[in-house]
């Protein structure tokens, strides 16, 4: 039993590359066996269909892209300050990925007119990574840090949608240009628009 | 020779919707004799390989958008006057588009690790609609309605991201909020950011 937990973790670990850089239906049986090393029976022992193994893999694949979004974060007391290191870590820690760029925006263009269940997976992690900076927004403002005023919806849509599309943009590039503009863009949009005013007596002080 | 070059233009049109929603990989033969009405050689008559005909859809797709984007603008004197156009017609003009979205995002996104043909195709067609945008704002430095230290390739690069990102969302989430924000962020931008500020004097009289 614990071996084969082990193996199912290992079989989703290594066929994660590949459904993120193919695709549902890009990616084949004789690419998932050689990755993994196995024969068909020996895969779907583990997975009802391919289309289980897709979900298991695109779910493994956002996991650790999040954790790489949110690394070094949390020890960040301030939460606009926390908001900007969120969104430097979009561009600078992209090696810890699963190959193949940000599965959230691969599975989206790939199953937008497909694969509804794989669809499903890449809508809950949008509303998951919507909800996370908009938490973190909501929290500055509870604590001051965040002006009363600002729009924490648009807020997060502004920023997941900059980085999602500035990417695409690099890797077709094959340059890191497009992700620079932007996240430069956004943490001066968090600085100037997001981050509440000192109080002018405190202003001077500084 | 003429009926060949009819019959030619009419595959493109209906092949161009299939490759669009399912992708090089996921657009079945048995997709493009469907929507031909063609047999096997009925279609390959006309084209060298499958990577032909998705590259000479996806040429077909990406004019069909870029027209829509551009529709009614070249009339619209004022570059700042024209560029908002162009960002709001990324919205609003999007049921004149080859279905599936953007060809761009959803080529990009399907070949970025494959097809190098047909990924060199989705990377002319990003350099020159961004090419497209710099050169409305370089006329509108030109004639001083830009500011002079505003960077048009950055400007460019921050429109497109900032589009074809909130396109993603909004696909994924069935509606149009996320493009509606972000559509609204730009053309605030470029009147506050990229806009040339009106000399004193003429503020006052206005």
């Amino acid at each position: 039993m614990r071996k084969g937990q082990q193996t199912r973790r290992d079989i989703i670990r290594k066929a994660a590359p590949i459904f993120n850089q193919k695709g549902f239906e890009g990616a084949a049986l004789s690419d998932l066996m050689e990755a993994t090393g196995l024969e068909k029976g020996g895969i779907y022992r583990h997975f009802k269909s391919k289309e289980q193994l897709a979900a298991e893999a695109f779910d493994y694949a956002w996991e650790t892209a999040v954790d790489c979004r949110l690394e070094g974060t949390a020890e960040i007391a301030n939460t606009v300050d926390r908001l900007q290191q969120v969104v430097r870590n979009f561009r600078e820690r992209r090696n810890g990925l699963v190959a193949g760029g940000c599965p959230l925006l691969n599975t989206a263009i790939d199953t937008d007119d497909g694969n509804p269940r794989l669809r499903a997976r890449a809508r809950c992690a949008l509303d998951a990574w919507l909800l996370l900076l908009r938490d973190i927004l909501e929290e500055g403002k509870a604590r001051g840090e965040v002006r009363p005023e600002a729009d924490v919806w648009q807020i997060s849509t502004l920023i997941v949608s900059g980085l999602e599309g500035s990417l695409m943009l690099s890797r077709l590039q094959k340059d890191s240009d497009a992700l620079d503009v932007v996240v430069q863009h956004l943490e001066s949009y968090l600085e100037t628009q997001v981050r509440a005013r000192k109080p002018a007596s405190e202003e001077q002080r500084a």
